[in-house]
């Protein structure tokens, strides 16, 4: 007997089971709900069609209507809006928003991939014309229209998410000036402070306004422009205001349902990503996935998942046994020149929950160069692999130009895997000049990794320089004219090369801290001093590379 | 008690070895012997300084004798050759080609890593002083000298190997016509015949004249030029000829002292890299390893392998446990404007140990885009999967423009720790439209792979076209208009749109082989047809686009 399954939401997560579903029944009877007048579009795509980068506003719309009812015989019903479900009939009461006509659709089995929306705090002012959220076709219509017409001059973006300084490359490829406002002391949340630095940096450079820890308290707005007063008392004058502070799931209907929901909201789905109701799936944004390292419950709205979670949904409503094992939150943005990429949970989540570096967890901190150094387009990457007491990986960040999301995917792969720093060690990654070196950027970070759990090297970040002990002396092994380029502060210098000889300058009651460029040197100068009776020697971990980045 | 370490051969291995166990042991007495002139030099990018890419002939140098002796206190003797081993008295007896001499010196431990030298067969003609192998700085500095005074026009590239195509780029690179020659039937062994037919097609492209299935007879040099006399009974001339169709093993050293050798002349090693002498370690090159993927013993010479086995032995030495378990051959070439890429093992050499497709593995034949196809720059790739029946991946290859190493670098991990083709669908990438899809190529490989373990999909490969049955029909569900880019002989074409209400037209008693663009849309009609009681209904893998490439 053929099935008839209702699907609410027609993009990422909707539309995804509808095609699988069809793919794997021909026979089931399959109706698509969406809200608004499109489907299957890009979401993620948004930003670059604002900016120009994606000219044809057809490129976003990767299905239409037309397209999936012709290809998978979907019933698509756009501008029809499920109001509210009758899990006792089940029947979901619909709204055609082209007639205004209301009526019911009953169901054998039900999925909701409602997605997330935009957060739009009560703050004074924000509804003002020209403060736009952007989510779907119609904001990026209206946000595309009003740059067109308006040619703007300053743009303020509030919220540093990768949304917020997609948007900020975006007017700046349109030659918009563009202030980027943030509450928290950093942006690109997923990656943590000293990762976060390296963007600021970037950020400024590339002439953007950057305000961090500073939240938007009022709007107020005239002719055109917005002004936005920030809780410091700074004012930043706009033409154009882009608000991407964050999202919240759209589980109205869930909840009006009765079906069980988490403190935020988030529906909640079994495995099977079944909901509490055994007839009713739920996938996307709006559902709470399991965290994939902690093995906890979190909201991780991605793209990726959701596309995973429509196919795995479609399987389990065709009768096939698949299940969906968590969400690692692997992610990845363009920001102007940079790629900001990470997976697994970052060190601000472990302390949270109220972990302790070195006590129950290690980081180390590598800028291994993207390919072998001596071919040209070779370019630093900041590395940040964290991981537990017994080697298992927790995550990864990493920063930089070429080749930055190729070792976030390795290391994801191995953190889906179970995999642990020691096994980076031993991956075997393609190697040619052009492309990475013979020890690639991963098993640099696992062997640097590995070096700290065995304690081979005594790792000391920069976020130890605040605190240590009057007998710690910081030792600087770079080469006398890499000074000139800036040093830390107090730092003795004896080359590298020198030490060996030199040594005799040094005091072997005292603790010493080596740093050079990016960490190497100072680890062979820890290993030499270390051998030779000095017995507290640490590393300056990502060397004056880090510090300069945190400190300067 | 310190040890004292001799290390045979000063580069990737060789010096690799070095630098760690100076690293883990300050009081080690350490030689290392290196016949050249030089050390830690950058095999892999000599070619790219031959055509310019590589400007500077000291980028070459990734360490000096000096620079080594001076960090890591190493006693590195150049221009030094090793010419025997006596066990029994622990020593070594060299000779020192800078004064003549020949010496004794004892050791507590022997490292080999003499790597391996580029065969040169007795064909006559083959001393000409315009044929040129590539193995070291010297052989860079006479083929750089011989190009630069002499300003050939034609270039003869023997052998289709890595080596051999980068010589051909670098030699186009520089102006030059190149030949290649390759005795097999393709280029770029690591890949499948029908991978290897896209890098012919863009050898092709940039002009370069490509001798399949031919080898050389003769060379015989007159006057600056080399005619090279093809078995086919073929002639190309030839301005510079270079001889890169492979290599062997450099054992004469542990051949002379006994050690045990495999068929091929490759050192045998234990887990730890040791020989069969226990004071003898022997790695890189040189060196038999396990085939990770099958559990065979294998020669794999490449960079990774060598200089991860060399920190592998330093840490043996230095009395820490360290077991190399495998070389898997992940490898990547550039060949133009193409990356072909891959790891573990190939059809073909499955095939030669006697498995059959289809009853001991699969494969799975995509044309996944680089990057989101709405976002500007994405570019197909073509990747093939093989797999077990029970879903163990046995291998990946790759070739593209953008992302292609990247994607079998993910592969090759999740084989690395043991990941079958379930695992490839379930992994989390880095997804925003610049990088990937949010379902990423590999997903989509481990997806038609899933398809084909469980009999959702049945794949039809190029190879069946051959042999296909009376009564199979080729289904072209490409648009009308696609076939005017060409077709498959004696298709007959049914729009996949049209394919529910046309259905009609075709025979239930038939086999059809649906086919699209790149198998997508063929996948989509066998999945039509075979639940509209059509029985055997196939998928054309990879669709139009491996057609064409196989056999146009
Ligand atoms: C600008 C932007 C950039 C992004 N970039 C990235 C990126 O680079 N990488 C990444 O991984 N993710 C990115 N995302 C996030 C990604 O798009 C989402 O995670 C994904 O689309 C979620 O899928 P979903 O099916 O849950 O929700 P959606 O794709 O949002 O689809 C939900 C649909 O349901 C409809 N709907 C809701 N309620 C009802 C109802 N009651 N009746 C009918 N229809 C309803 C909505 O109108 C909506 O169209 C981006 C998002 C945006 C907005
Ligand atoms: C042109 C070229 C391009 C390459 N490209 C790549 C690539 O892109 N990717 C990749 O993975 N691999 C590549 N390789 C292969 C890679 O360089 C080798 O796998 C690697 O160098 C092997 O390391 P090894 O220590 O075993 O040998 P080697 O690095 O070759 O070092 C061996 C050294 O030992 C010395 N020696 C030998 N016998 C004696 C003796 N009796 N006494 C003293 N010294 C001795 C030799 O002179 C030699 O210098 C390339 C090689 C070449 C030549
Ligand atoms: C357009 C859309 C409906 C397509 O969904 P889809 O058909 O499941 O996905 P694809 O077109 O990528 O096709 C994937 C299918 O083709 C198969 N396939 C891919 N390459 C193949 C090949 N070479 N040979 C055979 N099959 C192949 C896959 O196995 C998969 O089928 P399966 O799920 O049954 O295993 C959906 O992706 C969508 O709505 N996207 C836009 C919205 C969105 O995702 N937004 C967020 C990101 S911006
Ligand atoms: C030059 C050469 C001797 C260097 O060997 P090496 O010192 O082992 O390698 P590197 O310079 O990459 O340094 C790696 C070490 O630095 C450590 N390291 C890397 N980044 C670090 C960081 N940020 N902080 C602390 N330590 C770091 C690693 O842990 C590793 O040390 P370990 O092995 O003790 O764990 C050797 O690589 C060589 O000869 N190369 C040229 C020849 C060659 O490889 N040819 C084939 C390819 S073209």
């Amino acid at each position: 007997m053929s099935k008839k399954v209702l699907i609410v939401g027609g993009v990422a997560g909707g539309a995804s089971t509808a095609a699988r579903l069809r793919r794997l029944d021909e026979t089931a009877e399959i109706i698509m709900f969406e809200r608004g007048e499109y489907i299957s579009f890009a979401n993620c795509g948004l930003p670059y069609y604002i900016g120009g980068t994606i000219e044809e506003r057809d490129a976003l719309l990767v299905q239409t209507p037309e397209g999936m009812s012709q290809r998978f015989k979907i019933d698509v019903r756009v501008q029809n809006e499920v109001l509210s479900i009758d899990r006792e009939k089940k029947t979901v009461n619909v709204r055609d928003h082209k007639t205004g006509n209301l009526y019911d659709e009953n169901y054998d089995v039900l999925v909701l991939s409602p997605g997330s929306t935009p957060l739009k705090p009560p703050i004074p002012g924000i509804d003002a014309p020209n403060i736009f959220t952007l989510w779907n076709i119609p904001d990026v219509d209206r946000i595309k229209d009003y740059v067109d017409r308006l040619k703007p001059k300053r743009a303020a973006v509030i919220g540093g998410g990768f949304i917020g300084l997609e948007m900020a490359e975006n007017f700046h490829d349109l030659g918009v000036n563009v202030s980027v406002i943030e509450m928290a002391d950093q942006v690109m949340a997923p990656v943590d402070y000293e990762m976060a630095q390296i963007v600021h940096r970037h950020l400024k450079d590339k002439k953007v306004d950057l305000y961090l820890g500073d939240g938007v308290k009022t709007f107020e707005y005239n002719n055109g422009v917005t002004k936005v007063t920030l809780s410091s008392g700074k004012v930043v004058e706009a033409d154009v205001v882009m608000l991407s502070i964050g999202i919240r799931p759209q589980s109205e209907l869930a909840k009006g349902a009765g079906l069980s929901l988490n403190q935020r909201g988030g529906i909640v789905v079994d495995e099977h990503l079944k909901t509490s109701d055994p007839s009713i799936y739920a996938i996307g944004d709006a559902v709470e996935v399991v965290e994939f390292v902690k093995g906890g419950k979190a909201m991780i709205p991605l793209a990726g998942p959701a596309n995973k979670q429509g196919r795995i949904c479609a399987d389990n409503i065709a009768g096939r046994n698949t299940t969906y094992k968590g969400t690692q939150g692997t992610s990845v943005a363009k920001v102007f020149d940079l790629t900001v990429s990470a997976s697994g949970v970052n060190e601000k989540t472990l302390k949270r929950d109220g972990l302790e570096y070195g006590k129950d967890y290690y980081y180390a901190l590598v800028h291994p160069k993207s390919n072998a150094g001596y071919y040209p387009g070779a370019i630093p990457m900041t590395m940040k692999l964290i991981f537990g007491m017994d080697g298992k990986i927790f995550g990864v960040q990493n920063v930089g130009y070429e080749g930055v999301e190729k070792r976030v995917d390795v290391v994801a792969t191995a953190l889906r895997l179970g995999g642990t720093i020691y096994d980076l060690t031993e991956l075997e990654l393609a190697y040619a000049p052009p492309y990475s070196s013979a020890k690639d950027p991963v098993n640099m970070a696992g062997y640097v990794a590995e070096n700290i759990l065995n304690g081979t090297t005594t790792p000391f970040h920069w976020f130890e320089l605040e605190n240590k002990s009057e007998d710690t002396i910081i030792l600087d092994v770079r080469d006398e004219v890499e000074r000139d380029m800036g040093y830390i502060e107090d730092s003795v210098n004896i080359p590298l090369d020198q030490l060996r000889e030199r040594m005799g300058e040094l005091d072997k009651s005292k603790t010493y801290v080596a740093y050079c460029a990016i960490g190497v040197r100072g680890y062979v100068a820890e290993r030499i001093l270390k051998q030779n009776g000095f017995e507290h020697v640490k590393n300056f971990m990502g060397g004056y590379t880090t510090y300069s980045c945190v400190f300067c």
